[in-house]
């Protein structure tokens, strides 16, 4: 994915050395358990975020290195409990530890990760800025817990589904552009559309997450599909389509009264989701949100981090 | 417990004012979990240890009510993570919220207490001590983490279960000691003092739980009777019986290769520990941490504090 930006590549191969760096442990079964974890072929986009935001400022600071490997460490914390609460088996191709160890496991194992993140981050930034970084997991764990409440609760809303996103993971790629940009001292004005910028690629990006767990297989995104619905939790193109359909919301609620749904259940909603056009509109509020992170990198200076920013927004959904 | 220290007590009323203001949540269901948990009669030993430890100084910084808070919040937290792990069903008299909830929302509880303990304490100390936090959270991973994997390994060292009791608790006693004392400026000769001290009544303390496991009813401790010998955690009683009764390890060795213990062996093997004098020398080891700990209270100025320490240093197994 970053071979065609040779410059964040070099400095993202930087952030791994920190990120193993910070996975030692005397306990040599969970070090090597988390090594595995790190190697399975994560993205790494919001250490990224953080050394291109960093580009507007006087790059080059140690520190900026160990705040991405900290964000990403913490990433790595969130997956772990997310496969948890989702009884994922499988995560980028590779079985979760969950599904390898038994929940009790991977619950320490993310308590771990997100001290040591806690603890990377609180070198790497000054004191003043840690409230922001609470203020960010807190969210996470808000919305995580929000989600499950309302789980099989299928009238939720669109503006309590923008703002459980918002929570769950435009935040933390809002910080990770806000926290690279203050560490390389970028001028405030330019600091703060940075984090904007990152609010809403997050909130693009988690809306196709939430279309690719209904269309793409499990092969592919290592969820089964149609995952979500399965677990009772009501994503944006389920919202849009039961707008444009009372014969779906009338059978999901159906659905629903009866307990968990089967997989026949599954497939036949997906279909009508996709009849009810809800795909189509989800894709139109990705499009919004692409729009509005484009608008913000407008008013930024011209640099060649501009340039990939720009170009990594436009592949969200292609 | 406080009534006969009123000085304490109305100190520890003002930190519970700080915890009831740091678990506020928008999520309602979440807050109202939360102030249930922190309401169902925890001793607050910690909090009492910063506090007891600040007043070989120049006492009084609203700091050190936070950190005494926020070391109360995280030990919630460990709480809430090990009850998943322990698959316990009640704690302190109140089913924990892995049975009321699942383990899933426990997962996330602990993790929303976890940030916010840190998130407090982070504002309550300054960011050079936070180093100290981040390392005795990842001890008790750490720990956690060793003892799941050597759960049924009968042949555990004696050295590796006061490392692991170390880690687990004892670590964190020190620092509630070790951080009151820094906070209100005491010499760093007695801040080091205080710290040891609270090691080994940590130590003390942990041994005296681990006999309680095996000795006194759930409607007690709020655990089953031999819950850890049913999960195949090995305590110092264990330890210390099997030494002394060849017999007794060949059981323990046949029992476990069979599988999960059953509840009658478990009453079988509680009766050969005790047959064996695994209590009285575990109890040997309180009476040795205890004398350690004593011993550095020694080393510290005459003041109230010290007589109070001395105390509850006095109570451990009474």
């Amino acid at each position: 994915m970053w071979e065609q930006y040779p410059e964040i590549r070099d400095r993202l191969e930087k952030v791994e050395l920190v990120i193993e760096q910070n996975l030692k442990s005397k306990v040599k079964p969970m070090e090597e358990l988390l090594y595995a974890l790190s190697n399975a072929g994560g993205k790494r986009l919001r250490p990224a975020f953080v050394i291109l935001s960093s580009g507007f400022g006087n790059n080059g600071d140690d520190n900026i290195l160990n705040a991405a490997a900290g964000i990403e460490i913490l990433h790595m914390a969130t997956l772990i409990h997310d496969d948890i609460i989702d009884g994922a088996d499988v995560r980028r191709g590779h079985p979760t530890i969950n599904h390898l160890h038994g929940d009790k496991m991977a619950v320490y194992m993310g308590d771990y990760l997100l001290t040591r993140a806690v603890m990377l981050l609180s070198r790497a930034m000054p004191e003043e800025r840690m409230e922001r970084l609470a203020r960010g997991i807190k969210s996470i764990c808000e919305a995580e817990v929000e989600q499950f409440y309302s789980r099989f609760h299928y009238e939720i809303s669109l503006v309590t589904y923008l703002k459980r996103i918002g929570r769950k993971t435009a935040m933390m790629f809002s910080y990770s552009c806000g926290e690279g940009a203050f560490l390389s001292k970028t001028p405030y004005e330019y600091a703060r559309i940075l984090a904007k910028f990152g609010f809403y690629y997050g909130m693009a990006f988690q809306i196709q997450d939430d279309i690719t767990n209904l269309t793409r297989d499990s092969a592919e995104t290592g969820k089964p599909k149609g995952n979500d619905i399965q677990e009772g939790v009501i994503t944006l193109p389920f919202i849009l389509a039961m707008r444009n359909s009372s014969d779906l919301k009338e059978c999901v609620k159906q659905m629903f009264l009866e307990g968990k749904p089967e997989h026949k259940d599954i497939m036949c909603i997906t279909r009508e989701i996709l009849h009810a056009g809800g795909i189509d509109g989800a894709r139109t509020w990705i499009e919004r949100y692409r729009q509005k992170a484009k608008s913000m990198l407008m008013s930024l200076p011209n640099r060649r981090e501009k340039e990939i920013l720009a170009a990594l927004t436009e592949q969200i959904g292609h």
